[in-house]
């Protein structure tokens, strides 16, 4: 299996913030196992219409899980011409009743060595600071269970639409593997007593204590969770998508700096939106009373 | 118009904690716009009394508009006499059903040019970072709807409690002006989805739900919203001044901190609180079982 | 008294992490106050079995107050065959109608002079420092009032599960000595204006607010405290104790650490917790459905 999405062979865009190289050793880059099948059918479904990305887990028989191959083809749909303007906004759901159940276990054996197991955690790991890092929105639609690493997946996004009957949990621990990765994006989302709740029971909460502790921001019926999400996305498609881009990259970036320091970057970022061609745009058309018209 | 609230001018206390000066270039303060009309009456009322101080927008007919001189207007008020001993709490409401709707879209056009947009900028960056450097509690009685910048305001007093027929929303993105600088105050107050669905999609959210989240600290009925929020201010006018501007300066500065230096820097302070005259007063009361009389 | 707790003497695991040492002078500790009595009862008890070590503060007559006694007979308990396999989650609850009324305000006069009050704030951040340091989980189960340090011991836990009638409050300010070292746990738990609102008015929230804002885990009904949090202890006493030591480790290393860092630090933990016996065990029973055989 060739190595797929090494840092020097990403864009530029995904080099920025905190994308930033680490000491050597720290994390060096495992090889990868020997010889894994790949003639399997492409465990990832996507299309593309106005201006609205649909990515789908599509691997129901094995719960959705992520194997290494699960999440490169996961990576390269989200990759896939991302600079382009007709990308507008991403949503990522699955078929069947779990959303993810997860790392493929099969894959964390020792036989399989650690070395690919390096290679699992990373990808992975890299697939999640991929969706922080891409420039446009990214929102989970999840309709049924999201465990472990499924879980980090919607905690992942930026934001997160679900059905009333969908749950969430981290349950590694009950099979001896602490889910310490799904607690990076867990512990940004939901207070930490939550997320360690969880992490120590493994037990599972429902969608509505997710969206109160902050790791979805919406829950609706089931019937009305594709309207309510096609909703948004519609309405994210139909925004000036450098003005959208800007915004997302500069929240993030700002969010842990210091008071002062996050207000000079933004105060910057909001004179330079101002200069965008869409910026002068909109708030003509504003003051004019009528709709703009983004060039992007 | 006179540049105003330059940092050098600032009182001391406000230049501790975060306040540090950063290189130069990445904040350069721009100049002046030419000949901006200064005869319009002061956008803000202001009355103390019992040691509670009222700053009112009071411009509804341009919903209360965070325009350069409304900026500077409120810096000034929560500016003047800081110092003082007679000032205990100050209160920040609105006149007319919108509490504040944000910038002077006016007075960001092409036209105004890149220098006068980032005073404006800056100018409302140091009033947020001014609530949280002053040496008194800074309340947001809220009454109606808050957006952008208004929305910022909210965020970023020490309490904030509302009607329950309040709003809050970041409708930026609608014109092409990502809301960036209000992610600043909203991003460090509600989770990262919820805050990014408000910015990404510019849909307001209620009362109840800016409540439960985070940006506010209570929300009443409106016709119980000042009798609840003078309960509040007078709470706090009847407490030691000294005592409670230390909490609140050593508050937000060990939040940022690592657990041992946020507990290094606080133990300190406690033995410093102690040391206060109204510090042992406090205790003597206690012990004695009679109300404290506070030498401020 | 015998000064218990001195840095050089802590267990190793105590010093990892953010329990790095500060620049002398800072934190420098203080001598300890001359002729204490120490002929009084041991002010908690404590008992072991299964796993679970009750820890039970047991001063009602003072409202289980956090004197210096008894936090350094909390910290003995907490710290006692802490690296023993038989340990696997300690519980600390409250005999009484008072969880903890906080510091005991007469060590806290004029007379006990500045070093002596900095050898309660150290030793009171010790303990909660030790809380989040020690290799299990620590659960407290509250029920009734815990106010100042006593709402801070709460915040400090890993996990807390409280009575419904149970409520929380930092109300120092009312005697003139502001509860700051009580904001840092707090702070890093619940909404900045949740935190502000307790610190500044002294004003109690009750167990379902304290629930909503993440000071708690859970709420139940008083005569289903017990049986409920038993039943956490009991699950968390099931699994492998050095799988949850490292995930509980890893868990709070990685928060404050930006993305990249986070995930590098949690994506080797994975790879190392897959080499553990239990790891490989865990992974092994699941594929051949059997329940796992932990050998800690």
């Amino acid at each position: 299996m060739a190595t797929v999405g090494g840092l020097r062979a990403l864009p530029r865009w995904l080099l920025r913030g905190r994308w930033t190289p680490l000491p050597a050793g720290l994390c060096s880059r495992g090889l990868a196992g020997p010889g894994r099948p790949e003639s399997e059918p492409r465990p990832t479904s996507t299309w593309q219409r106005d201006g609205i990305r649909n990515i789908v887990l599509s691997n129901p028989k094995k719960r959705n899980a992520l194997s290494l191959t699960m999440l490169k083809s996961l990576q390269n749909d989200i990759l896939h011409e991302a600079e382009s303007k007709d990308l507008k906004v991403i949503v990522i759901s699955a078929e069947g009743p779990v959303f993810s159940s997860g790392h493929d276990l099969k894959e964390l054996t020792e036989e399989q060595g650690c070395n690919y197991h390096t290679e699992v955690f990373q990808t992975c790991s890299e697939v999640m600071m991929l969706i922080q890092n891409h420039p446009v929105p990214i929102i989970a639609m999840v309709n049924g269970l999201a465990t472990a690493a499924g879980c980090q997946l919607v905690a992942s996004c930026d934001l997160a639409v679900a059905s009333d009957k969908s749950s969430f949990a981290t349950p590694g621990v009950n099979i001896g593997l602490f889910c310490s990765t799904p607690g990076v994006a867990l512990g940004r989302v939901v207070p930490r007593k939550v997320a360690l709740e969880m992490l120590f029971t493994g037990e599972p909460i429902s969608a509505q204590q997710a969206l109160l502790h902050g790791l979805l921001s919406k829950v609706v019926p089931e019937e009305r969770l594709e309207e309510e999400t096609m909703r948004i996305a519609k309405k994210i498609a139909s925004l000036s998508r450098p003005v959208v881009s800007l915004g997302k990259a500069i929240f993030y970036k700002q969010l842990p700096q210091d008071l002062r320091t996050a207000y000079c970057l933004t105060s910057q970022a909001m004179v330079d939106n101002l200069a965008l061609r869409d910026g002068q745009e909109g708030i003509k058309a504003f003051i004019q009373k009528r709709k703009p018209i983004w060039s992007h």
